[in-house]
């Protein structure tokens, strides 16, 4: 016989992505249970995130300052623009700490079927951006995905009048992959784009 | 690059039950990017179970009352009794419409590996209840898990004194089960269990 404040945390909860309404319960009633230790500590975090993070009006970043810690780094190379679909990708892309340029998050990709145009995403600044000198070459790190990819043919055709390189990700076999586990795709471009040994 | 308090609500996020690093970074950047949306509500949401829920005094169930909606329900029946290792459990048993009893929740099971012992758990208050004369059948509803068994039986060997009905929930093939996907232990105990047609 749950009641009202309980139940109306697990439905908040299962709203989230990943959690299902039995994980949802999981959690909910694992933090009534452990209040001091693991809700309190929860509630404060979210508070002050709520409080505290702000997206970056130059790239789209989440960060406690604006510009962003990535645009404010002074040690970055100001000349390589790393177009994203999401921030979760600009984060994955910073941990293997290999790329030292600035980044553009788009906020999503094209999408005729959710209805998702140019104007609802990041664009019109990307190509101001990219258009205002100071940008040598652009990297389409969108998904291998059908919208992420068309998303990145439609940046190339809006780049296109400027004196820029465009590249995107090699796509391939992925690291430990086993080909007798690949789709046929990834098996089919990997072949394609074979290198000399 | 991540700061501070988003790093912090990721690392808080991951340590609740079924999320791990990847889906706590899923659910907190989520919730920072739909600040008004789903973050403000959750806040609340949680402030409210934090203020309101309690434990039940009697059997042990959260709710905001004490005692709870099952103990504090004229039209259950007192003299059942249905001991559950969790809330949870006790939550499913009432999803089923079934059970018109009252429950007791143990707070877990007796394990020789973690070290607990009977006084960990919520079972002088079990004996107090059983004895008290109103009750006369209890249903062992632990887990049909090694602990949870071994916590009925030491619960059966503690209750023996008392003029009691002691039972447990029945085991066999679950409702939709197929035979072939079946482990042994289930397929067997449903065997020797076997019914009349």
């Amino acid at each position: 016989m749950t009641t009202d404040p309980i139940e109306s945390l697990i439905r908040q909860f299962s709203r989230l992505p990943g959690l299902g309404p039995r994980s949802a319960r999981r959690v909910a009633l694992y933090l009534i249970r452990e209040r001091e230790r693991v809700m309190q500590p929860l509630l404060k975090g979210m508070e002050e995130a709520l409080a505290k993070v702000k997206t970056c009006g130059t790239c789209g970043n989440l960060d406690t300052r604006d510009p962003c810690g990535v645009c404010a780094d002074p040690r970055r190379d100001r000349s390589t623009l790393c177009v994203v679909e999401d921030v979760a990708d600009l984060w994955a892309i910073e941990r293997c700490h290999l790329y030292r340029g600035l980044y553009h998050v788009l906020g999503g990709t094209l999408s005729a079927i959710d209805g998702r145009g140019p104007d609802k995403l990041n664009i019109a600044a990307l190509v101001a951006r990219a258009g205002a000198g100071e940008v040598k070459e652009v990297i389409l790190a969108t998904n291998a995905t059908v919208e992420g990819q068309t998303t990145a043919h439609y940046l190339t055709s809006r780049l296109k009048d400027f004196n820029l390189s465009i590249s995107r990700l090699a796509q391939g076999i992925p690291i430990g992959g086993e080909l007798d586990y690949l789709d046929d795709g990834t098996l089919g471009t990997a072949l394609k784009a074979r290198l000399p040994f």
